[in-house]
C-alpha cells in the first residue's frame, strides 16, 4: 500500500507522538473490551484466566474508527469545532465506547465506570457479557445517535442531523460494507438539498478496510479512477488517506483532514458572506486502511491483519486453543505499551486526556446527540381554528388531507426561527393534497433550477426525494438531534422503511431505559393515498399492512390512528405533533368525502380514541341488536350507509354504532397503556351480541388485537383481502366485502329473528350487488344511488 | 436542448421516416388509452361522447418508451437480438401495452383485442376502467417482468433476468425518478457480479426526462459532467442522445444503439472467445428527452410538455372543461396522423407492421418473460441421503444449516449445466453456516481478487452483495425467467424487502389469474440467525415478524415452515425447492442444537405439517391435562425441557406435545389452503384444555391465526416481545417469558386441582429463575443444569 505525503510535515513530532499514543490507548482499550475480564492494566503476565471465556465482538473496524475519531479530536480543537460522530460500519461499539471513555464522557454518564483500574475492569467486563452493552454504538453509547445494527441509514441521519443546525458538523464514517445498501448508495445525493447557509455540514468519512464478514467489498476492489469519478459524480471532492504505517497514516489524515475542514469552511463562508447560491462540492474523505490494522499479522499460520478473517475475533482463547494463542494475544495488547498511556491508578496520563477536546466539545458529550436535552415545544396554533363547519353529519364533502394542510402550514409558519419543524416525503406532498404548505414554504432544493419548476427554493420546510429510505433517515436525524417532523406517504409504499422503523422503535424503547437520555419528539408517519382510493393506480399500490408491522414492537412507543374525518384528523394531527418518543401513525384519505363530527365532537371523540356514535345508531341507549363498529374513513362511510338501509328498512333492529380513532384502544389494557379495560370493552360492544366491523386494514388485525375480549366469537371483521385492481372506492369495497351491502347481509345473517323479513332485504342486496357489477363494467363510475347517496338523520 | 449528431448518417430517409411513423402509431395509440372510448382511428371529427368520462394514466413517461421501443425493435431486427424490455419508471403502462399491439403479440394473447378497429377501441376502453388493466406494465402485458408499480427494481430485476442467460440482452429502462430510490442507486453496481461469458447483458437506458410527480429529478439536474463522472464510476460507458427534435434524435438514438450494441457484443467477444476475463465497462444509454414529449405545448396558457404538468392528463376533458380542450385533444391526436399509420380497417399498415421484430424475438412474446414456459424441474438428490442419524431424540447436537447446507451443495453441483438454481445473500452464507455449498462453487465476483480472498470466482452459484434489495431483485429476475433460487438472510434484516415481497407477491397473484401466464419456481426465503440467538448482535437483530408480514398476502400464494430439527428442515427444503408460484419462508436456526427426529419420522412429520409428539408427551392418546405446543427450534426446546420438568415432578399430569412446523396448519381450511378442519384442530388442541405455546415469533400471530377456533379462551401463548439484548439463547427466553420454567409455571396457573405440588413447584420455579439471574449476571453464561440439560425418554 502506498501513502500519500506531502514534503512539509503536518504535524510537529511530539504532535505525531501524542495522536499515535492516543489512538494506542483506544485501540488497546478495544482489544481489553474484546477479550479482558481481568488485569485490565496488563500489570501481570497474561493468564488464561484473565481472558473472558467467550470472546464476542468486532475487532475489524475498531482501529480504524479509533484513529478518524482521534484526528477529529485534534480538528474539533484545532477549529472550534462544533461536531457528532456517526459510526456507520455495524459493530465498531469498541471503538466508541473506548473514545467516550477516554475522553471522559463515560464515566460523567456511567459513574461506576470509573477512570481508574477498577473502572477498566467494568469497562471491559460489560462488553458483549450478558446484560452489558451490545457491539454497536447503541443508545447506551454517550454521543451515538446512530446505531448501526442494520446497515445503511448513517449518512441519512448525519443530514438529518444538520438540517436547520448552521453550526453542527456530522462527521459521518461509512463503512465499505455498508456502502454497498441501496440506502447508503442513494444517500450521498442529499448534498443537493443541503443548504449551506442554513444547514450545517456533513463531512463523511468512507472507511475502506476492504471486507465485509467473508467477501470483500465493492467500493474496495474498483480502480481509484473509478471510485473517484463515483464521488465526484455524486458531486462531491474526495480527500485520500492510503495505507498502512501509523506515522505516515497519521501525518496524512491530518493534512487531510485540515484541507477538509478548510474547504467545507469555505463553502460556508461563500454561501454565509459572499452571497454564492450554487451547491458546493463538499468534501469527502476516503480512508483506505486495513482491516483489523495493528492486529495480529498471521494467526494459525493465515493472514489476519487486512483480511475478512479480522472481522470478528481474530485469537480465539479457549481450553483447547493453542497456547501460543494467549502469548500472541498478551504480545498484541503490548504492543500498544499500555504503561505509557496510563498512569498507576490506571487513569489516562494527562498529556493524553489534554488531546480530548473539553466539556461539550467532547463527541460522546456534544448535547445535539442527546436530541431530548435541546428540545423545544413546536408553537401549535390551536387546531380548531382550522375545523371545518359540519352543520349535520355527512352534510359536506371535504378531503381530509387538504383541511389537515391548512393546519400543518400555519406550524410551519409559526415555527420558523429557528426552524424546528419539517415535513418529508418521497415527492407526494402534492399529490397527498397537502398544497397549502407550500403557501407558506418550499421545497429545499440545491441542485440546477429550471423555468417552469414549482415551489422549490433554496431552504424551505418541506424535503423531498424519491426515496422512502432517504425521507425516513433524514427525519429520524432531525428527530434524534431534538426537533420536530412529519413523513407524508403513499399507505402501500410505507413498508419500504419497514426495517428502518423496526430500529427506531428500537432505539426509542432502549433508550427510554436510560435515564440519561432525554425523550425525543415523536416519529409522526401520516400515510394517505390509501388502499381504498387507488382509482388510476391499481394493485400494486393496496397495502394497508403498515399498522399490523408497528404494533408488533413495544406498546409503550406505538401508536395508531385512523380518524373518520377531517376534523379528527385535525385533533389526531395536534396531538401527534405535542407527543414525545412514541412512533405515532396516523392514516387518513386525501379524496373528498363526507363529514361526520364539529370540531368539539371531534376534539371529544378523539380524547376518548373510541365512542358511540349515538346520532347514526337506533339503540336509543339500550342493549343493541347488533353492534356495526368502523375504523378508518371509508369503512365509516360504508358502515354509515348499511345502518341507514337498515333504518329503512328494519326500523325496529336496534344499532349501535361504534368508531374507533385510536386502533389500539381495542388492545386490553394489560397489553397496551391506551388499551380499554374488559369493562369498558364489553360496554361498547357487549359480551353477547353480533358485531360487525368494518375495518380499513386486514381484518384478522382487529382479531390479533380482540381474540381475548369475551365477545371474541361474535366478532366479525371485514377490511382489505388482497383483491383489488383500478377501479372506484366502492367497487373496492365491493371486490373485499366491506361495501354496505354485504355489511347489512353480515347483519341480517346474525339475525334470524327476523325471518322472512331479512331474507328479502338480502336477496334485494345481493340483486344490488349484480346491478353494481353490470353498471360498473358498462359505465366504468358507481351507480347514481352510490354516487348520490347522502347520511339522513 | 441539444441534440448530439453525426455528420454520417445513420438511418436512409426511408428507414427515419418508417421508425417516427411506428413511434408515432405508438404515441397515438398511448393517448388513445388515455383518452377515447370511441372514434378509435379519428375517422370522424372528435366529439364530446368519444371522450372518457374519466381520464386517468399517465402520458409523461409514454412517448419516451415507444422512442425506446421503437429503436429497440430495429437493433434487435439488424442485430438478430434476443432481448426483453423492462420498464422503469412507474406507469409506463400506455407505452409497453402500445407496443406489443403493433407488434401483434397482444392480440395473439386476448384474441379479443383485435387487429382492427374493433380491436382498438377495445384496447382503448379496458385501459384505467373499472376491471381493465392498470397503468403500469402489469403481469397482464405481454414481455413484462417488471411492474415498476412501485419504483426501484427494474435494473436489480433485469440484472437477475440476465444471469446464467448468455444470449439475452435486458434493455432496461430506468426512470429518472426510480434512479433517486436507494435499490436503484445501488443496482448499478450489479456490473461487479455479471460474468460476461456465461451470463448475458443487461443494456441500462437512463431516461432523463426531468421531472418526478411534481418535483424536478436529481439525475437530470446535476451537470452533464457530473453525470458522466457518476456513471463512469459505477462502472459504465454512457452513450448520451439528448434533444427533443424528432428527425434529429432518431439518428442520434439510432447512431448510439449501434455504438452501444456493438460495444457490449465487442465484451461478450473477449470474455468468451479472447480469453479476456477483465470485467468489461459495459454500454448505458442516456436519453435525455421532453416529459411528455409530442404532446400539448401548452395547456390554459401553462407549458406542460417537458414539464412536471405532462406527468398525468395534459389536458382534461369534462363537462365543466372549456370548448378549447377538446378541440386541442384533437390536433393531438391527429398531429401523429392516424391516416397514415392504419388502413382501412384500423389495421398497422404493413410497411410499419414490418417494422417489428418477428415471432419470439417480439419483446412482447419472448418466452424468457413468461419464465414458466422455459422453467424445468431441478435435479433434485434425495434429501434423505442427507439425513443424520438420531438413535433417541435429544441424543445428537447438529447445526441445522449446516445439515442443510450439505443438500444445498448437491442442488447446486447437481444443476449446472445448465446452471438455473442459484443462491443468493448479503454475505451471509458462511455466517449462516452453509459452508458446504463452498465445497462446489463460489462467489461469483467480477471485481478485483486480491490474496487471501475466498470463494471468489468469476462464476459461481453463489450471488453476494450487502444489500438486501440486491439479492431480493436479482432472485425474482432470475425466477421470473424460469430458473430456481433461495435467498438467505438473518432473519431480522429480511424486512428490508418487505415492499419488494409484497409486489412480488401481488404478481404472483395476479399471473396466477391469466391461463396463458405459466407458473414459476416459488421464492425461498431461507431465514436464520434468528431472534433467539443473537449472542453478539443483541437487540437490533431481533425481530421475527417477517411472517406476520407474509401471510396477510393471499392465502394461495404464501407458505411459512419453522422446522423443529435438521432432519425436518431438510424434509421442508426438499418440498420448497420443487413448488411452484409461492412465497416460501422457512426460518431455522444455525447454532448446534438438539435433534429430535429421524429423517424418517421428519419426512412424516412434515408432510402432515403439525403433529402430536407422542414419544414427548404422557398423555398416552388419552384425553390430556393440557397441550403443550411448540413451533421453532428454541420453542420446542424449551417446551420439552418444561415437559421433563413437569414428567420429574408431577408425573401424573397427562400432557400432549403438538409440534408445528407448517404454521398456517392453524389457520382455518377455508382460509388457506393448508388450514386444518376445525374437526382436526380440535383432535390435536382439545375443545376445552389449556393450551400452553411456545412459539418462535411474536405471540399475537398464533392469536390471529386461532381466534376462531373452540379452543381460542384457552390458548396461552408465550413469544418474542421485544425483549433482548447481548445475551444467551436461554436467557433470551427468559426475558421474553418462554423458558421452560415460565412454560411450567403456565402449566400449573391453569391446573388449580394441583394444589400444593402446584404451588410448591411453581414457588421452586420462581427460585430457579432468580438463580439464573443471578448466575448469568455473574458468570455471563447459564447455568450447568441449563447447558448440560438433556431430554430423557
Amino acid at each position: 500500500m502506498e501513502t500519500d505525503s506531502t514534503t512539509q510535515k503536518h504535524l510537529t513530532a511530539n504532535e505525531l507522538y501524542l495522536i499515535d499514543a492516543y489512538w494506542r490507548a483506544a485501540n488497546y482499550l478495544s482489544v481489553g473490551q474484546l477479550y479482558l475480564r481481568d488485569n485490565p492494566l496488563m500489570r501481570m503476565p497474561l493468564r488464561f484466566e484473565h481472558v473472558k471465556s467467550q470472546q464476542l465482538g468486532h475487532w475489524g473496524t475498531s482501529p480504524g474508527q479509533n484513529f478518524i475519531y482521534a484526528h477529529l479530536n485534534r480538528v474539533i480543537k484545532a477549529f472550534d469545532l462544533n461536531m457528532i460522530y456517526l459510526s456507520g460500519p455495524g459493530h465498531g461499539g469498541p471503538a466508541v465506547v473506548a473514545n467516550t471513555y477516554l475522553e471522559g464522557t463515560y464515566s460523567e454518564v456511567y459513574p461506576a465506570i470509573t477512570q481508574d483500574e477498577t473502572g477498566l475492569k467494568k469497562l471491559f467486563c460489560q462488553f458483549s457479557f450478558p446484560g452489558g452493552i451490545s457491539s454497536h454504538a447503541s443508545p447506551q453509547t454517550p454521543g451515538s445517535i446512530h446505531e448501526g445494527g442494520e446497515l445503511g441509514y448513517s449518512l441519512s441521519h448525519a443530514f438529518g442531523a444538520v438540517f436547520d443546525n448552521p453550526d453542527l458538523i456530522a462527521a459521518c464514517v461509512i463503512g465499505d460494507g455498508e456502502a454497498e445498501t441501496g440506502p447508503l448508495a442513494t444517500a450521498w445525493h442529499s448534498n443537493k438539498f443541503l443548504n449551506p447557509a442554513t444547514d450545517g455540514a456533513v463531512l463523511p468519512i468512507l472507511h475502506l478496510n476492504g471486507y465485509k464478514i467473508s467477501n470483500p467489498t465493492v467500493l474496495a476492489r474498483i480502480s481509484h479512477n473509478e471510485l473517484d469519478q463515483l464521488l465526484r459524480g455524486y458531486g462531491w471532492t474526495p480527500y485520500y488517506v492510503t495505507g498502512n504505517e501509523p506515522n505516515l497514516m497519521h501525518e496524512a489524515m491530518a493534512t487531510a483532514l485540515d484541507e477538509a475542514i478548510n474547504h467545507l469552511q469555505q463553502c460556508q463562508f461563500a454561501a454565509r458572506h459572499e452571497g454564492d447560491t450554487t451547491r458546493p462540492r463538499w468534501p469527502v474523505i476516503v480512508l483506505t486502511s486495513p482491516k483489523g490494522w495493528t492486529g495480529p499479522k498471521k494467526v494459525d499460520g493465515k493472514p489476519n491483519e487486512g483480511t475478512f478473517r479480522a472481522h470478528q475475533i481474530p485469537i480465539t482463547i479457549s481450553a483447547t486453543s493453542p497456547p501460543e494463542h494467549l502469548t500472541q494475544l498478551e504480545n498484541w495488547l503490548r504492543s500498544y505499551k499500555p504503561d505509557e498511556l496510563f498512569d498507576e491508578h490506571g487513569r489516562l496520563v494527562p498529556e493524553l486526556a489534554a488531546q480530548a477536546p473539553r466539556g461539550n466539545r467532547r463527541m460522546g458529550a456534544n448535547p445535539v446527540a442527546n436530541g431530548g436535552l435541546l428540545l423545544r415545544d413546536l408553537h401549535m396554533p390551536d387546531f380548531t381554528d382550522f375545523g371545518i363547519g359540519v352543520p349535520a353529519p355527512g352534510s359536506v364533502l371535504a378531503s381530509d388531507t387538504q383541511v389537515v394542510g391548512q393546519f400543518l402550514a400555519k406550524i410551519i409558519s409559526d415555527n420558523q426561527s429557528p426552524r424546528n419543524f419539517r415535513v418529508f416525503g418521497p415527492d407526494e406532498t402534492l399529490s397527498n393534497r397537502l398544497e397549502a404548505v407550500f403557501g407558506v414554504t418550499n421545497r429545499q432544493w440545491m441542485a440546477d433550477e429550471r423555468e417552469n419548476d414549482q415551489f422549490l427554493a433554496s431552504s424551505g420546510s418541506v424535503m423531498e426525494m424519491l426515496s422512502e429510505h432517504q425521507c425516513e433517515g433524514w427525519l429520524e436525524g432531525y428527530l434524534l438531534t431534538g426537533r420536530h417532523g412529519l413523513f407524508n406517504s403513499y399507505e402501500a409504499f410505507i413498508h419500504i422503511v419497514d426495517s428502518m422503523f423496526n430500529q427506531h422503535a428500537k432505539w426509542l424503547k432502549t433508550s427510554m431505559e436510560l435515564p440519561w437520555r432525554r425523550k425525543i419528539a415523536s416519529l409522526n408517519y401520516f400515510l394517505t393515498s390509501t388502499v381504498w382510493r387507488q382509482d388510476h393506480n391499481g394493485f400494486t399500490h393496496q397495502d394497508p399492512g403498515f399498522i399490523d408491522h408497528v404494533i408488533n414492537k413495544k406498546a409503550s412507543i406505538v401508536r395508531v390512528y385512523l380518524p373518520p374525518d377531517a376534523n379528527c384528523l385535525l385533533s389526531v394531527m395536534d396531538h401527534c405533533l405535542r407527543s414525545r418518543h412514541y412512533v405515532n401513525v396516523i392514516v387518513a384519505g386525501k379524496h373528498p368525502a363526507p363529514q361526520w363530527l364539529t370540531i368539539d365532537a371531534a376534539r371529544r371523540h378523539c380524547t376518548e380514541g373510541i365512542g358511540i356514535w349515538a346520532w347514526a345508531g337506533t339503540d336509543d341507549g339500550a342493549e343493541p341488536d347488533v353492534v356495526m363498529a368502523c375504523c378508518g374513513d371509508v369503512p365509516t362511510l360504508e358502515t354509515l350507509a348499511a345502518v341507514s338501509i337498515l333504518r329503512e328498512h328494519l326500523p325496529d333492529v336496534k344499532i349501535r354504532v361504534v368508531n374507533v380513532v385510536d386502533l389500539l384502544k381495542l388492545e386490553r389494557n394489560t397489553a397496551h397503556p391506551h388499551g380499554l379495560s374488559d369493562a369498558d370493552y364489553d360496554a361498547l360492544f357487549t359480551k353477547t351480541k353480533p358485531v360487525i366491523f368494518a375495518f380499513h386494514g386486514y381484518p384478522w388485525l382487529v382479531h390479533r388485537l380482540t381474540y381475548n375480549r369475551a365477545n371474541n366469537s361474535n366478532m366479525h371483521v371485514r377490511g382489505y383481502q388482497e383483491e383489488g385492481t383500478i377501479t372506484t372506492a366502492f367497487d373496492m369495497t365491493v371486490l373485499n366485502e366491506l361495501d354496505r351491502f354485504h355489511l347489512v347481509i353480515d347483519v341480517l345473517d346474525r339475525l334470524p329473528q327476523l325471518g322472512n323479513r331479512g331474507a328479502y332485504l338480502k336477496q334485494s342486496l345481493k340483486d344490488k350487488l349484480v346491478d353494481h357489477h353490470y353498471y360498473i363494467t358498462r359505465h366504468g363510475k358507481d351507480m347514481p344511488e352510490i354516487l348520490d347517496w347522502q347520511w339522513k338523520s
